[in-house]
């Protein structure tokens, strides 16, 4: 994708500096663009840990190129070597809860590494591996964006070349992902198409991803969009002001129910109950076809209530953390929910568009929960 | 309501300064409390219009005592005297157009003035007239509390004196009235009954009302609760960990379709998905019975779109305004929006609570659509 007219990845290996990783601060859009150097182990956990990095594709990549990271700086000494290994990946698992991207890029590291006799050949394996799952991650976006392009070109259509209205929620966009994003992917396609799109943004409290990031992110592409609080989507559903509810997921489960950032699940709801499509786009990476019920069964991270207590936003040339409650008042902040399959239309992966079923997910990963 | 320890309404004629009012700058609160007097008809204009109060009731009040201030600074000249008047009250009700009490108050107003033949009788009717909805809105205020407070007391016993848990949108507390609030006053009736009670405070985006609110509301009456995102609530409720949603009414129609606060619609569909009893709290000047069908007839207030890009909050001792888009970033700012009938468990009123229906309402109120 583009910002200011370069192209830019999410994450990339520093040239001539190995080991260290570039990523793009996110906290910091869209007021600067900041690119950090991850040096040490640390510097990656810090930087997934503290959202520097965020979004569940992106979460796998750097977990991924930690353990090449951590792999170049390991200890010499073969006997403290497995331990080493086991701790880095212990430290890399524990950052964030809820997505499953980080556990599939561990895991698929850790068979990578395994068979290597050698140190030096472990890093070498793990640095191939890391960029594998990156580029797959950017064939899998662009695969989702293919698919869903067909769905907008669809509503495109019936509505005679009016633009189509998308709401999105939270920042499903290439920020979140290597490149071209899960839920953008779609719009990026129709617009790049000349399909005329309009976004309706979420903001998506209490971290602003939507107002921060995917607005950022639509800009610097040239799509029309609008940001709006994340409690005005309905309103905009009762009025057909919306055509189609486009959203990103950090796990989904074998049944196809949904976990996305919080409040996902009440745009679900009023999608259905203004009949308007609801579709969840996600590269196969984040199914966790282990789980059925994902209400009860997929952990919700809970983060520091000071992301709901303070607002990060930019004055004079410098982002202010401002209080907006009383000093002495708590505050909750579950960062993800589950939207159950039953109000989800369909899932666009890499493999093609199902239904939020086990059939259906079925149909195009038959692998799935065997 | 007490302000630390200290009795206070949101709105009183200044002593010895007649026609001077004063109210509290509530764009100050929970940060400050400022003081803030209303001389002249152009204050009370930007008062209601600039949001220094709001919330149905209050700006009932305040514009009730616009126009006596008004008459106070009247022409003496009589044959410009109407069109003076006809103008005060026109200006007035194009501050906030979604609010009825606004409506209701004036019409009560023009009422009450028509048959005074001297500007000094006017002026002393105006008064009275405007002292008399204030009390009123206190007397109902608290007939709705206690309302309310029986079906809190239903659920506590059937929690068996575990908290009941109740969620609440936007401010619909003493702040948005005169005193006790619409949807606060069977909370601060069950909580000063003795009943466990804990509230999940929606920050209610963009002018997080809640957070600044209704938060500071409770603490200072001491009642447990958590700021929440506007996007938690449909997690807390199908993890049943709300017991009963309470929200207030800027506008009622003849059927039970309810307007309030942008995101009360989502609040209410996730309120009947997880089966959480969903009322709404209002005194009868809410109701608007020449409407049926809120969301095709209600008309809904769009405001500054900078109210979303910009976030308000305290930091060193002072209010900041700080960006959260992209400077060219643009924003969409629907203010209410309207819950329809089916999805409202009760109305709670001064009279009793009613279903959301026109036969429902007529029960309590004989008077309505007739």
């Amino acid at each position: 994708m583009q910002i200011n007219g370069k192209h830019y990845r999410t994450i990339w290996l520093k040239e001539g500096a190995e080991p260290t990783v570039q990523v793009i601060d996110q906290r910091r859009l869209p007021h600067a663009l900041v690119i950090e150097d991850l040096n040490t182990p640390e510097d990656f956990v810090r930087a997934i840990r503290e959202m520097h990095v965020r979004g569940a594709p992106l979460i796998g990549a750097t977990a991924a190129y930690a353990v090449y990271n951590a792999l170049y700086h390991a200890p010499l000494d073969k006997r403290r070597l497995g331990k080493y290994v086991r701790d880095t990946v212990d430290v890399l698992l524990n950052t964030r809860p809820t997505a499953v991207n980080l556990s599939y890029a561990l895991e698929r590291m850790m068979k990578a590494i395994e068979p290597a006799e050698e140190i030096s050949e472990m890093v070498q394996v793990a640095l191939q591996t890391a960029e594998a799952i990156t580029e797959e991650s950017i064939e899998h976006c662009k695969a989702i964006g293919e698919h869903g392009l067909d769905i907008i070109q669809k509503i495109s259509k019936k509505k005679k070349g009016e633009p189509v209205n998308i709401l999105t929620h939270c920042n499903a966009g290439w920020l979140a992902c290597i490149d071209h994003g899960t839920a953008t992917a779609p719009i990026y396609a129709a617009h790049d198409a000349g399909i005329p799109v309009h976004v309706w943004v979420d903001e998506t409290r209490p971290r602003n991803q939507g107002a921060n990031l995917t607005a950022y992110e639509l800009l610097q592409h040239g799509v029309p969009h609008t940001v709006i609080t994340d409690s005005a989507g309905g309103h905009l559903m009762q009025h057909g002001m919306v055509d189609l509810v486009l959203v990103g997921s950090d796990r989904t489960t074998l049944r196809g129910d949904v976990a996305n950032k919080i409040g996902t699940y009440l745009k679900a709801l009023a999608a259905r109950d203004n009949r308007v499509p609801f579709y969840a786009a996600l590269p196969s990476s984040s199914f966790d076809w282990s789980l059925n019920d994902g209400l009860k069964e997929i952990p919700i991270e809970e983060r520091d209530p000071d992301e709901v207590r303070y607002v990060h936003g930019w004055f004079n040339g410098k982002i202010y953390k401002v209080l907006i409650t009383p000093q002495d008042t708590k505050a909750a902040n579950y960062a993800f929910d589950v939207t159950p399959a039953a109000l989800v239309t369909g899932l666009i992966t890499e493999r093609g568009v199902c239904r939020a079923s086990k059939r259906g997910i079925q149909k195009l990963f038959p692998e799935a929960g065997k």
